[in-house]
């Protein structure tokens, strides 16, 4: 988002995604355990409390709907164990939250306590950042009131090979091997990729591979590849991928539309421009 | 989508929606009652069967998957009221399926019969018709088996006022008023919809109204409106709207890369071109 206006934010790129199998317990069955019951008239929201704090002595924290916690489809889980280890320390050993589906403000750390509340989290991160907002409004009309927490994210996807500037090598028949990842919020499946070699004239289907998830339980990102017929002629190329979810949501075309001052939610087509060496 | 290749489908354009107060059984009950429990291991899918048949002898005929079924936040009904009246004849009398959030072509009306199967139903509607494709896949290439059928839309929105082609005066401010509605599937709420009469280079946040729905249960349409002011020169104009739901999910700029040979899903920017007339 930066190339059309400069944000505030970290400078994530495509990295901010991982995949990791998660153990512990349902925080449906803690609060069931606690009394708590499935059927409640009123909205309410559980909290989430980091043990981590900033050097004011603020504690990280988070909430998501109560509706959310007791799913059981939304498997939200206490988790107390990473790939079959205890989790690392810096992924929040010995407890932290997982949220699938869920942007990863929402996973709390270092978990040291979970309350249930009538009210949102008023932490800065669930009041005050990690927010769409229209892209005229800019840091001196925001009014963070105006839009909601984030929580279910987009549909997205993106190009992890070739690299952005890489000078690619076609095979003999003038096919390069584009490979990527793709992935939509609250474990919507993935349901095509499509890439673009000519500015999205024409569109590829990608094959998509790895496990299978079941429906509306897609929690890890989808891997694709193609390979791809280079425009003959063309000594710079620019590759775009765009994904297509379960409910047939797709990604916007352009970032522009799309930008907000924070950098977030960006899901426009990704584009990585490259150079063809031909013998 | 026919401006940009003609497709094969009904010319339906920003008029296939509506709204109604549906009452009835929820089908999970029917379900619960008939002896089926709410965890299965296997995928099965729920078929619904009409009663009324094309000139083949054929009954229309559709299916959603057991899950949703069985949610109870899905809220799938089988239906025999209208707005407080028995079901009018053409709403499928006396009884019809009412699947919130998913795709019409899902809500058989004048049901015959309700069947549990590991499959999904076998009819022309489920299977050929009514799914997404790459835009680069015609009806000479176009393999039915690799889309799946459509249940839950995308997000959505509508300019209902002023009309294409209307001759529109501006107030004294030079302000017109522009109305539309925006949804989205799976009950997901909208939480904003932008407005631009400059071609998209800025954007004037709508003002939503009418009553609030539940968190996940957002199944009527958002009503919007906005008193826009028009750019002071220009004798023609061509207003804007995109919306965006709970997920942040957003509607693609242009139609050509959603483009598919059915005509469906369309859910690009709505564009709406008017004269302005000034004294």
């Amino acid at each position: 988002m930066n190339a059309v206006k400069p944000v505030k934010g970290l400078d994530w790129g495509t990295a901010a995604i991982s995949n990791a199998q998660w153990a512990g317990a349902l925080l449906r069955d803690v609060l069931l355990d606690a009394g708590y019951t499935e059927d409640t008239s009123r909205a309410l929201h559980v909290h989430f409390e980091g043990l981590d704090q900033d050097l004011t002595g603020t504690k990280y924290g988070a909430s998501i709907s109560f509706q959310r916690a007791m799913n059981k489809q939304s498997e939200v889980l206490l988790a107390y164990e990473m790939n079959g280890e205890p989790l690392p320390k810096d992924h929040g050993f010995p407890l932290r939250v997982i949220v699938p589906g869920v942007v990863g403000a929402r996973n709390v750390k270092w978990l040291g306590r979970v309350l249930v509340s009538a009210e949102e989290s008023r932490s800065h991160w669930q009041q005050n950042d990690y927010k769409g907002f229209n892209p005229c409004v800019d840091w001196d009309t925001v009014d963070f009131k105006s839009a909601p927490a984030i929580q279910e994210l987009p549909v997205q996807s993106a190009i992890t090979e070739p690299k952005p500037g890489q000078m690619v090598t076609p095979d003999s028949d003038g096919k390069v091997t584009v490979k990527g990842y793709a992935w939509s919020g609250d474990g919507r499946e993935i349901v095509r990729v499509d890439v673009s070699l000519d500015g999205g004239k024409t569109w590829n289907v990608a094959e998509l591979y790895g496990e299978k998830q079941g429906e509306g339980h897609s929690w890890a990102w989808k891997l694709w590849k193609l390979e791809a017929s280079l425009p003959t002629e063309d000594k710079e190329v620019t590759i775009i991928c765009k994904a297509v979810d379960s409910s047939y949501n797709v990604q916007p075309d352009t970032v522009a539309p799309i930008w907000n001052l924070r950098g977030v939610l960006n899901n426009a087509w990704h584009r990585v421009h490259v150079s063809v060496h031909r013998d």
